[in-house]
């Protein structure tokens, strides 16, 4: 029995598609197809926009899917959440869809938008979002280049943002933050209860957060004399302890600790002092703790 | 005072711009920008989705804009149709809103949609549809890739297509046509009242539409002597009668008109025959009757 | 009644659909297959290596192609030569098949080849040469890069040059020119024989050739008063006479011929002496003398 | 006797070549080299840098060259300027010397750049405008990117600028336009003074600016029934009158006139209003007056 | 002494200097050479088209080379087979020479290809096929896309293939496996008497087979409470036996295995079963047994 | 308190960027930009010409600096030099400003360059070397292709070389190498002196020839069983000793060392037969010893 897992087509395609390579399954695509094949038997892949992922899902033509929390929230779909996947397109920051406004508008707040237009992608996150500020305004779908419309023709946008960077460059300023969003791994409710099926979205689990956890970390070791082991085994972070290893000859001692990669810069010149020499750092495809 | 136009931004933006270049208008865009310059004071230009284009012409945003007739009909649109201007993307064929699904569908006729689930990115255009013909169906919007969507995720698409190849690629069978669409030049009816504005448009008709009739035609030339001009004048096809000129000395006589180019290939031969000399074909750039 | 024609694939594909598209036939191809559509009911195109055209034109699976005559001769088939159409890769130039051999090599003249080994893409048109001078060497098919074999692998080469850049950087001295070669349009006897087929193959030589003759050539139009006019008139050249025109109110005549471009920088400074105002040069697309 | 010329190497390069061979001389350089070859016995053609080429001409090492005015300014060459050529990379708008300064500097005028630092690749340009404003200043060479140097690393820039917008998108505010450049084509003193090169050097002046005139030009032809002609011809700009030509019956006049191409737009709707019929509009390769 | 090493021009190239890098050895070579450079001084490239590779090997032109086994027995070389190295274009499956028709073909086995026609690039395999099922019949040398030539051109294609696709989207019918072919590194029979070009061709083979099979492998390393140490060893797989160590403290053990890590995805749920913790994977280099 | 840091723009970018993500900084720049983002609060970069660098550097507008010790040199800057950091565009070689004159140049040693004319980039470094052997000469500043300009143009050239084949290629013969560079962290004097500051450029420096060793190095481990230790630890090379660690069990040794990639294709034979298995062999991404 195989499960029926929708993947995100567009610009989360690419970095998914490695995602799964780092997790141990080959997924690969044709251009024009939305028929990935994946070398797993139990998998079936199909390639959906993001945006219609969650309403496949809940309709259970998909037992499960991947996509932003967003599109979820947008479709009110009723699904079960497997977990965070946290990637995005360029950099690991959670994206957010925000209201913005010309630089100059006299809009200051939510409630300035009465009887106004506003332009977004998110027609059903943005009338939420005004009915529950009690603001009534226009809310027209935006086909593409939503932040190019302010203020010529409409007041305000709802858009999505990683950076800011477009909208400083089109002059807008961010009224309000509506939703912050990271990818998921959903799963249609009545698929979640069936055990087969629960038991490869658990693996999938496992495997896709264990290479997304390997990706900020690294293997560091280093050597200790005896002497200064206890030093350096109290520099060294780890979940538990580092694995201390006693080498041939017994006077010098093995470090080796799983640790993220941002602290390696501060914990090299430390362990150097401490006294740990040879020093190196390895890369990891998947760590489970 | 300047009228303000919309430009279609997409896939009929280069080309756009180079039958505007044709007419005697240089118009450029960065590319980060929907704000083109154009080198005619009495023109401002907008680049907008050509979806969104007769929302802003009725609204008077726009003054004029450039546009398919299927998304005029889609949002129901209350504007002026100024001219029909023939180009599209690929071909000079019309683009065709249909009706499609699986060719292996049980689904034959129109009636056959009863209680089914159809994805299109034009949800006004099939629910009108629909309902003309008395059927009740879900109709979903698509967020692109329609024509990968029957039969796995819905009964039957209503998608856009100029040469039928992707939906043969994707194995779909046409059940029905439900809007043929060429691009237009449409107006706003208050702008179209003003004269000025008005005097501005027909200007801009007649450009265009003089530069695109020139695409298709070609200048053909050729002397003949004085005993074979009947039979030469004859074969020239010509809107009134070719032009006949006799040259210095008398013999002879130049004979030119302006013929459509796909005739020209059939034209030569016969012309030879007749006893014309030195044909010769120039190309234009523009041609008003 | 259609004739099946070939045209040459690979990298006189793209020049050729643009001397098709000159003559007044759109013919395109998607890039995987080899069946070109075209505007003519009367013509089916297919796309062949020109190694192979030949071949089919005389077994009549073509009934006529377009290819260079190297490989007619290569391949030794008995077929007809409709007409040279003069355009290949980069110039004007007709290709060559020389013998090369390194800059250093003491190979000075064929009989040196004696017992040698050569390298090349055309067998039989080696072989035959070689038969010709009374010289015994091995010829060994190359499948590519042939330039680079020598003196590593082989003792000489015979392979196709335009500019002879390629030989001479890779050391190569041309020691005899086997054979010179333009693209041709060829047909099978046969067919040339049905009187149907054989007016559509003389339509196409009148085209393409037309299509060809013009692109070397410009309409070249000036003014000249009475006093100057037969001073320009013969400073002008035509095939025949250029064409004389007297002007309303009778003291200017216009002149105007169809004249090698190529003449054109130095004709203008002369026309200016003679007297004549008002020089223009139009492009022309087709010429039938 | 050949003259030796100098081509600009860098952004004007294809657009070069371009007017050549609108010019009748075809000018190709592979891509490593710097000796273009060209059709023409009489002229050697080098690449050069255009920063470079009025050294090289006032030494005698080139005959003539084609570079901007700015570069013969900078470098204080003594040379003949042949002609002006109208032509550059984006748009046919003179390119500007400018100095400017961040948006919010206190800097309003040159003179209050005493004591300042300037960076520019135009140290002769920058030093002699502030010597002639008597204004003491550190300018120092900028090996590229000068526009994002202020104000961190410099006070102001002296930079080119053809529309502006780069220097509006770092911020940048123009104090003074110091210098406007056109292209030129310019001769060694010596070379102009000998007869041979000099009546070369006549030649190019009169293709390539017979070229250059072509491109912003059309040939407008109409025909025009004699009550008619008078009015017809009146509306026609030309340069001394119309071409006007009788038509074969008596009845019809033929009216063609060499007009600027922006004036197109406006033309044709009063010609039609004058009665003319059958407009077609002709591209033009060269035009000499 | 150095051996020279022919390596394979053309889709293998960039795989094989990447297999080469992972070996040890910098193999880099400029664009239009075939000299590439490598930092091993026993060791000399040349690139060569892998047609033609054993012919030049067999005649100790070459010491050794990189190819298909299927060119081998095309060209009937008599050399020697050093190793297998699995590696291709694309996947890591066998390309296949395969006897194909068309779908609707009424050819169902090699004997019904009885005095029809088969083109191929492969001339002396399919002869020497089609000799050993006792048929005749006209065998054509194939310049390329032999996969469109039937049914129009001849009745059967001999064409390679990796996944099919081609072939299917072609309407080509699969009759006969001819040969299965995997990538060889092969040696002239002389060289590898010669006992230092044989030491040297050793080493090669355990480096590229050491990479190659470090490619298909991975580094897991897990911790294990004392307790749980025989389960964990027992789960994990291994040559011959895990590496097992006791860490500093001597409760817990360090247990880690080089294992396949097409393995990977079920093997981890099942040491985290078993009582493994702080399982991590690492990439490797290179792999020697 | 965060340092600025410059980095190259122009050919070193991608590369310098590349070491400080090994290194464990995440640079960032859009395209336009010259101010990368880099996820170090005590750390703002800058992107200029290496050309400048120094320049800045030393004024103190720059705290410290990527670039060239060549462009150190040439602007006679006084900086602090920090470290090398031994990495460049294309290879591992230095680069190299050498003079260079046409092949068959009578020149042959710097002295007979009394009274020529050179062109360079590099005006400081060649006046100061011409200076120090006694030579006058003409020296230009050249905005570029220096190796096409002798011998038409100059007598000789001062350019930069890494491989020499650029040289070859122009017909070029090198006749005396003026300065060897290789890349620079490069600090201000004062902010050298400030401890903070310095702490920041220590660490750096620890960090980016921590990733440059990486880079050359691998982690090769093997095992070895007891009678065999001795001999497999003699033969692995280590900056110590190996580390080396007895298995559980008892009769078997881990052993693991640091090595240069480069040695280990001779290394592999050597331990496999001094007794060695299961050798691998890990990438690192830093290195400390």
């Amino acid at each position: 029995m195989a499960i029926v897992l929708g993947l995100p087509k567009g610009s989360l395609q690419e970095s998914t598609f490695a995602l799964f390579k780092r997790a141990g399954f080959n997924v690969s695509c044709s251009s024009r197809s939305y028929i990935p094949s994946i070398d797993d038997e139990e998998i079936k892949c199909r390639l959906l926009r993001p945006q219609e992922m969650s309403r496949y899902v809940e309709l259970g033509l998909l037992d499960a899917g991947i996509c932003g929390y967003d599109w979820v929230y947008e479709n009110g779909s009723d699904i079960e959440e497997v977990c965070e996947l946290n990637y995005s397109k360029a950099t690991s920051n959670p994206v957010r869809w925000v209201l913005a406004v010309p630089e100059d508008s006299k809009i200051k707040k939510v409630e300035d938008l009465q009887g106004k237009r506003i332009s977004t992608e998110a027609i059903g996150l943005t009338k939420r979002y005004l009915k529950k500020h009690g603001v009534k305004a226009d809310v027209e779908f935006s086909w593409g280049a939503t932040e190019v419309k302010a203020p010529e023709l409409v007041d305000a946008i709802v858009d999505l943002t990683e950076t800011g960077s477009s909208l400083r460059a089109n002059k807008l300023r961010i009224v309000d933050t509506i939703l912050t969003s990271t990818t998921r791994l959903i799963a249609n409710k009545k698929s979640w209860k069936n055990a087969a099926k629960r038991a490869k979205l658990e693996q999938l689990k496992m495997l896709l957060t264990g290479a997304l956890e390997a990706q900020r970390r690294v293997l560091l070791k280093c050597n200790a004399p005896a002497k200064a082991l206890d030093k350096v085994v109290k520099v060294m972070p780890a979940l538990h302890a580092p694995t201390v290893n006693q080498l041939h000859g017994g006077e010098w001692y093995a470090v080796e600790s799983v640790v993220e990669e941002r602290l390696v810069r501060d914990l090299i010149p430390q362990l150097t002092k401490a006294g740990a020499t040879g020093i190196i750092e390895l890369p990891l495809n998947k760590i489970i703790f």
